[in-house]
């Protein structure tokens, strides 16, 4: 989605779900489970309702997580495990100090987005991600996880902890101070060609992951389980919207949610996208769900140079909210706290799966979910296409139903976005990328009902923000979905 | 086991089995499936007399081949299928060249060690098998399938089909022969990169494979069903050896076999192989097996330059088995068609599920399988236990049972091939494939009881069939197992 913003949007015939690969291999359609998932809400209404009379809150509408429970790694306020697990990361002799993107990985793990793992990857899950894009559960069944969510260290320090037997290190950040306890380590060879030849599906140089996260790392990985003394925070004025799949959870059973579909995101929201949402809302109840809820979710953790940062991209969310391109009755924003990989079929598998955990059984795929350009060459780096199919086709997505966009695109004649309708494609203008930002850099209006005139105000203030380093050319590139 | 070919043999603790990783995870130990799957043969031996005396040949006690059913792709001789077909091919517009790696899959498919693949893979089943190693069957069930079975066009011929709209090609030879007939096919994108990249976790110029049959491929792949004209033969004196899968299920039923074991290799069998196949033996029987039989499997396709040439490689099994190092009476020698791909772990499972389609249920596994030496760096190029730990946790492969080898060395004291023994380790010799070569190079003998004397004989034969082009550091490297 490197250059046509405005490709997105409706998925197509839901019978046709999910996806012709699947379909072909003869697998049950997912759709079929949706409707099987809507038919156990209303058997259990009564149960819900003894429960809400019990003060219990009844999440048996909710998918299940992976592993069939959210994992919390946080050690809890009460009874001085915190306090304790603070005394002791403090005196631990091995201190393993967390960059930006470790530490990122530390509170997703600790939230349990990555359900069922207890803590970074030890070996044999560090292997099977690599291999199978999924790892097998205590109960024999396989859970996707298609990225590695590891730690690396130094010769030196594999060494000093080698050399103590040492089964306990902190995790410290940048100012050393202690995040967490990784407790029962295991220590294995990091070979960085190999993790990012099967992870990237290419060894070119200037993978923006690679490069802030891998190159520079040691050359071993420290595996564990987790324990994080505090709820990671970021004091950014953006906590508020950094829900743990729990409350995220809460707030879906709070809503009375019986379906909850996640839009992952890193872009501006247009009124495309809008479009795709309420649609892909109106089709929810058509199949007979009461009260579908919208997880619109922008990743939140490091993103390469030239996307839009968080705090604007939240800005601009606020407005499309504001203005009511979007329903705040039935859409809940929250931020993913992942770090971006820009991996392609593989990544979508992980944005997918960590939804799960969140609550949400129906997940929103786009024309190249998680691409960019090739780092060295002059094309995309993944098959447009490949995204959604390996994610149809992904061992422990099973559960989750995939909507594929339907490409839409600004209509000169309704002077809206809509879905392409290849019987009057004149009438149809594609905004790409450059367009849309050639507009915001120019302080231009994009045409009338292409977005929100409060989130495009946002869009040019952005951009009015940025010092032109080098001329219009090298000004960054905000708008790929 | 690029350097040490004295790295092998013998299995430890059955106990301890299928490897770490796995047991941490909790899933039913393989052996535990062993024991089960020897009880059944217990219970059907009535149905196996009864069998007998209706002249049915039963192949109860054999593993089910994936998918349920051994594909065979050769189209019958009777009913004039075979002579029709061959008169279609002969007129089909569209005629798809085989390359010699092409042809040998051709082989594989026809045979179905692939099974349940029915030809060569459409875009879903590439893209299941470069990101999951593993292939959704009909049945919702994963099957293993880890190496891309594919055939490339280029882009003239993809142009020329698709104008034509034909659903149709012939599969032509070297010298425009028609072979087969591929049928419903599908011709998607051959992002070379990308294959490469997740077959092999590299990307560096120098792996064999890639130069034989990827780099100079087209830039399309053509999936579809394959229909084969009639059996595929080499004429080179060899093809006795090459038995179906379904002719050895038939040769293992007709010996009684209520295990198989197979020993997948590509080097010259020594004493330390054949200590670990009659230790395993041995074993089994201990298990409770009545009639384990080995089978031995050389890989009989594509290999590197510096291999030891199949026919070579015949002759020295062939002495092995005369001079009774291995027992005939348990022992079924066959030639594997597939070609090599050194693509190490990945590679690994491959060879595994190839020989549960052609019955086997032991499988033996080295250090470093498939693996070799990196083409660009200074090491190997996978980690030499990743193939064993892979192997072990690949989905698919849960029904086999994964026997490790055990270190073995030349014991000084007893000259003999033993397991190497820790507590008296200066009596061992670990003899490397430089050593080995530059004996048999130099028409020296190996300490006596290395290798049988006949199997030796060959060796030094065919060192002496080369002519050294630039000296002997230059010489071809025989002996990694």
């Amino acid at each position: 989605m490197a250059t046509q913003a405005a490709f997105l949007a409706g998925f197509p015939q839901l019978a046709a779900q999910p996806g012709r690969g699947r379909v072909e291999l003869g697998a049950p359609a997912r759709v079929a489970v949706a409707a099987i998932g809507s038919a156990k809400v209303g058997a259990r209404a009564g149960v819900k309702a003894v429960a809400a009379r019990l003060g219990v809150r009844c999440r048996a509408s909710l998918i299940e997580p992976d592993g069939g429970r959210l994992v919390d790694l946080v050690a809890p306020e009460e009874g001085g495990r915190r306090a304790a697990l603070r005394r002791e990361a403090a005196t631990l002799p091995h201190r393993v100090r967390l960059g930006r993107v470790e530490k990122e990985w530390v509170h997703v793990l600790s939230e349990g987005w990555a359900s069922p793992l207890q803590g970074f990857m030890r070996e044999h899950e560090f292997l099977q991600a690599l291999h199978f894009n999924a790892i097998r559960g205590a109960d024999g069944r396989m859970v996707n996880m298609s990225v590695p969510i590891v730690l690396s260290v130094g010769d030196a320090q594999r060494m000093a902890i080698q050399a103590d037997g040492a089964t306990r290190v902190a995790l410290v950040d940048d100012r050393d101070r202690p995040i967490a306890v990784l407790s029962d380590i295991e220590i294995y060879k990091h070979n960085k060609e190999e993790r990012i030849a099967r992870t990237w599906g290419t060894t070119a140089p200037g993978l923006p992951y690679v490069e802030e996260a891998i190159t520079n790392a040691g050359d071993w990985l420290i595996g564990g389980d987790l324990e994080v003394i505090e709820p990671i925070k970021y004091n950014d004025g953006l906590d508020q919207y950094r829900l743990s799949p729990a409350q995220l959870r809460e707030e879906f059973a709070r809503r009375n949610a019986d379906a909850v579909f996640a839009f992952q995101l890193r872009n501006p929201v247009h009124n495309g996208h809008a479009l795709l949402m309420t649609d892909t809302r109106k089709r929810l109840l058509d199949m007979g769900y009461k009260n579908p809820v919208l997880l619109l979710h922008p990743l939140g953790g490091f993103t390469k140079a030239d996307d839009v940062p968080l705090s604007w991209r939240m800005k601009q969310h606020e407005k499309v909210l504001e203005e009511g391109v979007l329903n705040p009755e039935s859409t809940v924003v929250a931020i993913f706290p992942s770090p971006m990989h820009y991996a392609g079929p593989t990544e979508v598998q992980w944005h997918a799966k960590a939804r799960i955990n969140a609550g949400a059984n129906f997940y929103i795929v786009g024309r190249d979910p998680a691409g960019m350009s090739h780092p060295t060459a002059k094309r995309d780096l993944y098959d447009a296409d490949h995204g959604k199919k390996v994610l149809s086709m992904a061992p422990g997505l099973e559960r989750l139903n995939i909507l594929p966009f339907r490409v839409a695109a600004y209509d000169t004649k309704q002077k809206k976005m809509d879905f392409f309708d290849p019987s009057r494609k004149d009438d149809f203008l594609f905004i790409s990328g450059t367009k849309m930002r050639t507009l915001a850099k120019n302080r231009e209006s994009p045409p009338d009902g292409f977005m929100c005139p409060g989130g495009w105000k946002v869009l040019v203030e952005y951009y009015d923000s940025l010092v032109p380093s080098e001329g219009s050319s090298k000004l960054r590139e905000p708008v790929a979905a």
